[in-house]
């Protein structure tokens, strides 16, 4: 139970993970999206049109996506860890092209195979 | 690292912190869902309409929320416990009058008070 909160060597690990991914996401460098999503069916993803349960439909929903339109801006970026092996990254960007203000939450774990995504949610601020 | 899935006595444990956070909100009983949010600047929620930094704002919000036409019924659950101390809650809903599907998604820690949502996230599927 002993969580310390933003130890400077762990928000450097999930910084740079979550940097990477933010970087496939926008080249749609699917293979390192997969990579980087817990593969298990627990897993689960609910984007803006969509509620993806377990690693497959998320895998699925990635190879059918357009490639064109990813481009974004993060507006404001807060990562928080809790212990060595927990943190929560949440972001608000805006896309090429829109007015829009979206959120993505996500909730990352450290696997013995690296840190992994173990559930998002992504929306359009109403 | 060593992260069981689900144990079954955290799965109870979180499940039933869970379920007396679903109560007071559909009843508006705003002590007890200030309670279980984590009391720390760095907790943060992305709700329908708004993002909320910090315990703080999250209490402002909820003071100034109305109190009417809060229930809702949840379509799907899915709660994942990872180890001892981390948890997610995702799931679906719809308001009472409401055609659209709702998300919830919670992060939750057990801190030495109980567990607590350390992030969350509300939208509506697009």
């Amino acid at each position: 139970m002993d969580h310390a909160i933003n130890l400077p060597g762990v928000l450097a690990e999930v910084q740079a993970v979550f940097d990477r991914y933010e970087d496939a996401l926008v080249n749609n460098r699917v293979e390192v999206l997969d990579e980087l999503f817990w593969n298990s069916p627990h897993t689960l993803r609910y984007g803006a049109t969509e509620n993806l349960y377990g690693f497959d439909a998320i895998q699925a929903f990635r190879a059918g996506r357009p490639a064109q339109g990813l481009q974004r801006s993060l507006l404001k970026t807060v990562i928080t860890t809790y212990g060595q092996d927990f943190a929560t990254a949440n972001v608000e960007f805006q896309r090429e092209g829109s007015s829009a203000t979206g959120r993505q939450s996500q909730t990352w774990l450290r696997t013995p195979e690296g840190w992994r995504v173990v559930a998002a949610h992504v929306s359009l601020l109403a």
